[in-house]
């Protein structure tokens, strides 16, 4: 079975044409929802993936990601945790690719982490269904990385940290991270480590994370700590503090698999071998495709 | 006795014509050491102060503040805790100010919340130690808040939240905070007490700033919170979670002295409350120059 896959995010256009899990045929562009304008998702689909269609007549057609939010093509409501392929695809949202044919926009998820209160995601439940993992915990690494616990094969409940944002907002706008320098040494990722176990509830009464945010900055000033360890000692502290809250509050497994490129996965390594959680690591792109291949099977229409 | 106290930040040159506690005259001006150059400040200072020394010719001169910084007119190293007006006027700075008369840099301070780790001050030692508080507890308000234990009139140890500047950097740059609408709902503040209670970790398994903070976003995109909630639930979250950190590592008390306006002290009493704990409320400038005052006394040449 072949189908067209267009993983739609806010900064790029990435589409495949698949055939069970192998990709065929790629393109991609700078087309993220976030420079495009109402109306004009559908003719940027077109003009990257028209000859795709025309080749396939009967290949579905799966949108994924932020092209289902508010900023994208239509609005797909999220699904709601616990859920599984057949969950999801019973709530896809169709649009109209013209000559009779369908787009079907994979709808994101909603949990409810405490009474009234409310996390989501759009695309990562693609890549947990398409992890591999049955029964443990999926870590989608990014800008707000996603802790997944699956199941019997469905998601059952997740939580998202906005890490990778609040590092990037340090390291540009603060005066916390201006001072750091380049080239940096990366032994600070271990130091950060070490000032994140000091908010660990398990280890004692926690520092609390803004206090140890502004102790790097009086590490800085009061000549404690080199300017090339800040970057690396920002995001190890970051990254620590993910890792504990995330283990202390969803599960604490044996494993975590992280969909993540290799730089990234082994910085998770370093984070959970603390608590004595050994990784597995998925490319993010395999398990896009195989989560989408779980789900089309469950569309009677497709 | 008269002296001459210039309180110069950041942002922000304050000067006092004192006498005993009592401002004889103020001048003031947007001449913040973070817009002058090395070698600009005493023609800052004397522009705006120089009829004072001529009509004062015995005033000691004081400069407190980020002054003392790198940023600067001198470096004034830090004096380390435990420290009183005696352990801080023994390792003043001077600089001179010409005809023969000197001015006198307070230090700021030094501490070390953890083996390795470091916390700093600038000013707001001489805020509490005129603050009036002899043993208990002060909190600094501002971009940098500081919880200060005090023991018999001297600063025991400190700790550094920077929670103002988060609230500013979501509000201004981050995803989480740019939703947000005016004019605000102040009940957002109330949700956001109560959100950091989730991450209190003398209620349970605490859930993670990085995630709470997520958490706002998610709400706003999943029609859960509206947007003029946001701004003060992010305000009621970072504070109560600094709020939870300062009691957890720094002291329980039965009531804490607050250093801020009316408005920012509310909002104190508001987080404090939740723990049982009440405040009392001093202005900054009357505690600056309570504290100059105490410190000008130990010093032997003035």
């Amino acid at each position: 079975m072949r189908f067209i896959v267009a993983d739609w995010g806010t900064t790029r256009f990435r589409a495949y044409l698949v055939e069970e899990e192998t990709i065929l045929d790629t393109v991609s562009s700078d087309e993220g929802v976030s420079v495009l304008r109402q109306g004009q998702h559908r003719d940027v689909f077109l003009r990257r993936c028209a000859h795709w269609l025309e080749a396939e007549p009967k290949a579905p057609v799966l949108l994924v990601g932020m092209v289902g939010s508010r900023e994208g093509w239509v609005v797909a409501p999220y699904a709601s945790c616990p859920a599984g392929p057949a969950e999801i695809a019973k709530v896809m949202i169709a649009v109209d690719l013209g000559n009779g044919r369908k787009g079907h926009i994979v709808p994101g998820l909603f949990c409810e982490p405490a009474p009234g209160a409310a996390d989501v995601m759009r695309g990562e439940e693609t890549l947990a269904l398409g992890s591999g993992v049955s029964d443990g915990i999926v870590c989608a690494a990014g800008t707000h990385p996603k802790w997944i616990v699956m199941e019997k094969g469905r998601i059952d409940r997740f939580a998202t940290s906005m890490t990778g944002e609040m590092y990037a907002l340090l390291r540009e706008y603060s005066m916390i991270g201006r001072p750091a320098t380049e080239p940096e040494d990366p032994r600070g990722f271990d130091l950060g480590l070490d000032a994140a176990e000091r908010n660990n509830a398990e280890k004692g009464k926690p520092a609390g994370l803004l206090h140890l945010l502004f102790e790097a900055r009086a590490a800085v000033v009061s000549g404690r700590m080199a300017t090339n360890l800040l970057g690396p000692y920002l995001s190890g502290l970051l990254t620590g503090d993910e890792v504990n809250s995330a283990l202390t509050q969803i599960a604490r497994p044996t494993k975590v698999t992280i969909l993540a490129d290799a730089q990234r996965a082994d910085l998770y390594a370093r984070a959970l071998a603390r608590h004595g959680v050994g990784i597995e690591t998925k490319a993010s792109r395999d398990a896009l495709i195989a989560g989408l291949f779980r789900i089309v099977r469950h569309v009677p229409s497709l």
